[in-house]
């Protein structure tokens, strides 16, 4: 059972921290949870929030805005860490963009990685956590995330389209294959294997696929964002969406950057779009 | 003229940082404001927003989620930082509750903080700034803040009715020469002067005057805040607000702690009040 850290009264509902041994990281792990007011035997919608490069399970909670609209329709909002913490790794506090906060949400295959940095099976180990421990109702799960988080949200929610019904992005690596910090992220985790870098890659994964989203994909993306063209490139999964008759909403908006001030202005919007999905 | 050191577009608006020499700190200080769009002419009512302790001008912007309604409803939100920094004063980052990040919005009297530590007449010199630089209506302009910050927001307006036309506060330092906290600031500001304690008291300030506030002040409080008996003391406030027949609608909330969990949750509330009191 997962150990409650902390809790915060917030809209109406709690904000939550939690810390549990996970078996995909082999670890301690934290993650933050938003239960809003529930009938006792009711179970509620669910959504997962990954978050970027150098973030945590406070980011979302912190600076993300989502709880107003949550609590008013009844949302639970989980949000885990980005990487294991503490693993003992050498050289893994030594870059932002891999290591420690750069989990990129894959199971690493090479060493000195591959014990602990498992992101992409804790995230699938958190699901089942949730479906044991909170009113979650195993129906209405849906995915979210930012930046390396919707590139993990993206991979997440097309291999696993029966654990994850809806999913959205804000500014996703959308084709991490293409651009240095997936290439040096998938370099490090995966070393040289192009199956493996292919099956972590929403726009490759997406181009071998019939629409499995019917009712849509939403992705934000910001015109201002100064990683748009080498990094995030949503073009690409566009171009994969088209091919695989996949719906595609992806908003280009004038003058937004890559940060929460940019996310918490579509927040709700993407919260409206996964309620609606999830039912 | 401040600098402009980044811009984020939010909300339809834009979240400012700025860098700017201030007079009465005598040294370079920042701040942040949070710019709705507006039509070309046109004057907007603006709320300064007064952080607490450990907290600088990211903290409102961040955390508060103010912006969304503000964008919606066309208001101003300017958030100044807690204290100078880098003053050189000896010992001014020893301790979290003096010093750096713990200015109190007093302005100091005693050597050697009284030649950068004043706060209060910072925030006067910003009034002003920010009517020379941004589209802000003189006549709609109110404060709040949190703890330390609702300390200083309330001792603002009481003395300041005609600079600050509403005001409200989560969580203040309701009577600080009354706690610890207000205690070691004033004695470290201000030295042995009851006197000058009394004028950076908003109890005291209350007692002596008659319904400063005609539409009435906002404070909403957590019953779960470990600071309230000990730190906070709203009840002290209330019974000045009393004396002086000054309409207080003071709201208890139980479970709720004494951070931005709760602040965010009843931030629209906050706005609305203001709003509806600048017209």
């Amino acid at each position: 059972m997962p150990e409650l850290i902390s809790e915060h009264a917030c809209f109406g509902g709690v904000q939550r921290f939690y810390r549990h041994d996970s078996t995909a990281i082999g670890l301690p792990m934290r993650f933050s949870v938003f239960l809003p007011r529930v009938a006792p035997g009711a179970l509620l919608p669910a959504m997962f929030y990954l978050a970027g490069l150098t973030c945590n399970e406070e980011t979302f909670p912190t600076k993300g805005g989502a709880q107003r609209y949550a609590a008013r329709e009844g949302m639970i909002l989980i949000a885990p860490d980005t990487s294991p913490r503490d693993a003992g790794v050498a050289g893994e506090t030594d870059a932002w963009d891999f290591g420690a906060g750069a989990g990129f949400y894959v199971d690493a295959t090479t060493e000195p990685w591959r014990q602990h940095y498992r992101m992409y099976s804790y995230i699938l180990e958190l699901h089942a956590l949730v479906l044991r421990t909170l009113p979650v109702d195993a129906e209405r799960i849906g995915i979210f995330g930012h930046s390396m988080g919707g590139h993990g949200a993206l991979v997440l929610a097309l291999r696993n389209p029966d654990l994850f019904r809806s999913v959205s992005a804000f500014a996703p690596i959308a084709a991490p294959t293409l651009c240095p910090w997936g290439e040096k992220a998938f370099a490090g985790y995966l070393g040289v294997d192009p199956e493996a870098w292919s099956r972590y890659d929403a726009s490759e994964l997406m181009r071998m696929m019939q629409a499995p989203f019917p009712q849509g994909i939403l992705i934000d993306q910001g015109l201002g964002d100064k990683f748009l063209a080498t990094q995030l490139r949503p073009e690409v999964f566009e171009s994969a969406c088209a091919l695989a008759g996949q719906r595609l909403e992806l908003r280009r908006h004038a003058g937004y950057d890559h940060g929460y001030y940019f996310i918490s202005t579509f927040m709700e919007d993407h919260l409206r779009f996964h309620r609606e999905n999830l039912g």
